[in-house]
């Protein structure tokens, strides 16, 4: 990948694009608004971009007229096919694009449809930028998420004081679509930490153990990990809120798996957790948090960690 | 189970014995030598007490004959059937259990067999406690074990002052078995940690990524564990030396997967974990550390992460 020429500079004059605005867009981009930058937001529903709006923000009418108005376009959507809706669509990203614009999806994406948009993107003469993040809802509200980018290093170094307000630990990856790759990665590590975490409260319940003493033993050993610690109490309580969604989490896996299959590798267990989690799902689920893979476990044995 | 009588104190003078002088036996048994206890000593392979009998350690003939001159007698042993024959065995130590003797299995085992144990040596007097570790050997040698017990109360708040000279967190898990089916929770969580990480380094690898940036973004969050942290740098290294041996952790495995049928709950993470380890074993890494995990994954794909 050769280097681009003319990669803007960014300053407190940049005006930023905002395009979703769930539970993560809202933090990110008013962290981005709290610095001094202005910013313009599109969500599907303005409804759910109030709050920015309230903050000053300006609306934009579609995606196209945002990105016509922009210097920055940051997308943070649900699932691949509104990512390809908002960019390709008759009134996406692309439509608006010119000469210097930068765009940045911090969807969790396919890596193929990273590399499409920054091929897209080229033939403007924009830059696209994968950058998915981890961290979920608490991360994006204290501005400390891993963020995981792709593309061009030179966009990405341009781009850095906006991505500093928003997380920690920003590491570039590599080409286009190596941002969602790592991201995938990290997918991978949890199905195992998820499944690991809900098989051993099954036994152990079972087994008539006090679960709390139990992790109290296994904790700070080679068992440790982000989910025992996070996750194991919230399953105790019955507490299957989110945290991260099992619809999310389910696609996820199932871009890992396609991205896989096209790779010629065989993952054999983040395809029993995938298909554990569209168990969950089936279970009406689908909105819980990610420890609902208990649910899942409990119903194929007939019991209740209760 | 109710409070047993006569449980005898500890003090200095009381009389160790220590079976089993592997890797973990010999550090553990160290340390209780270097607090000043006399200890005597028996192994199948004598050569490899050699170090205790150097420290002062007594040589005892027999299990039976270590357990007739000891007051509290701790066993770290390999498999099951080792356990069994070293408990229940013409010469073992039942043969050679008083009222008041302690006896302690630090193996991991199976819940079944630390209650047979548990109720053979009440029906001399004895008590038996089951005391299985984590930590490996660097926790054995650090004197960091997590040690997680199962029996009598009384005779586990006995025997702390000794259990303390190996490690830091002990804790009271229930009647006899619980210990073992606490370490079983710790390896059902460990087998989820393992595929979790060796299939995102197969994947990573795959998608062209450097791996050891992709760790840099994954390791801080929602992926965080200890196989992360400590044994993938291992597998980028192709270091497969053990750490915790592959034919220990399919015994483990298997135990927990036995239990799990008896008690009638299903694990089907840990039953394709166990079904690829057992596949590690048969391509002659049976002695290697766990994180060959690796090879079986790469043998599936037929790649090398190298």
């Amino acid at each position: 990948m050769s280097s681009p020429p003319g990669v803007p500079s960014i300053s407190i004059k940049t005006r930023i694009g905002w395009i979703g605005t769930g539970v993560m867009g809202v933090s990110m981009c008013g962290h981005i608004m709290a610095k001094g930058y202005d910013a313009s937001v599109f969500n599907r529903t303005k409804q759910k971009a109030q709050p920015l709006l309230e903050k000053g923000a300006a609306w934009a009418k579609s995606a196209r007229g945002l990105a016509e108005n922009c210097d920055v376009v940051f997308t943070m959507l649900g699932f691949p096919q509104d990512v390809r809706e908002v960019y390709f669509g008759d009134d996406g990203i692309l439509q608006g694009a010119r000469r210097g614009l930068i765009v940045i999806d911090m969807t969790t994406t396919e890596p193929g449809l990273a590399r499409e948009i920054y091929e897209a993107a080229k033939k403007h003469g924009a830059f696209a930028v994968d950058a998915p993040v981890s961290g979920g809802d608490v991360g994006a509200r204290d501005a400390t998420l891993s963020i995981m980018t792709g593309g061009d290093r030179e966009v990405v170094d341009a781009i850095k004081p906006i991505l500093e307000v928003m997380g920690k630990n920003i590491m570039h990856q590599g080409p286009a679509g190596s941002g969602q790759h790592t991201k995938m990665c990290n997918q991978i590590v949890i199905a195992g930490t998820m499944i690991g975490v809900c098989e051993c409260l099954l036994y152990g319940f079972k087994a008539g153990l006090d679960l709390q003493t139990m992790l109290d033993s296994i904790k700070p050993g080679a068992a440790r990990c982000w989910s025992l610690d996070n996750l194991a109490p919230r399953i105790l309580r019955r507490d299957f809120s989110p945290g991260f969604l099992v619809e999310h989490f389910i696609k996820d896996m199932a871009i890992a798996l396609k991205e896989s299959a096209q790779m010629g590798i065989s993952l054999p267990g983040l395809a029993l957790v995938h298909q554990l989690y569209v168990a969950v799902k089936a279970q009406g689920q689908g909105k819980s948090g990610t420890q609902a893979l208990m649910i899942a476990l409990e119903q194929l044995s007939h019991i209740q960690v209760d």
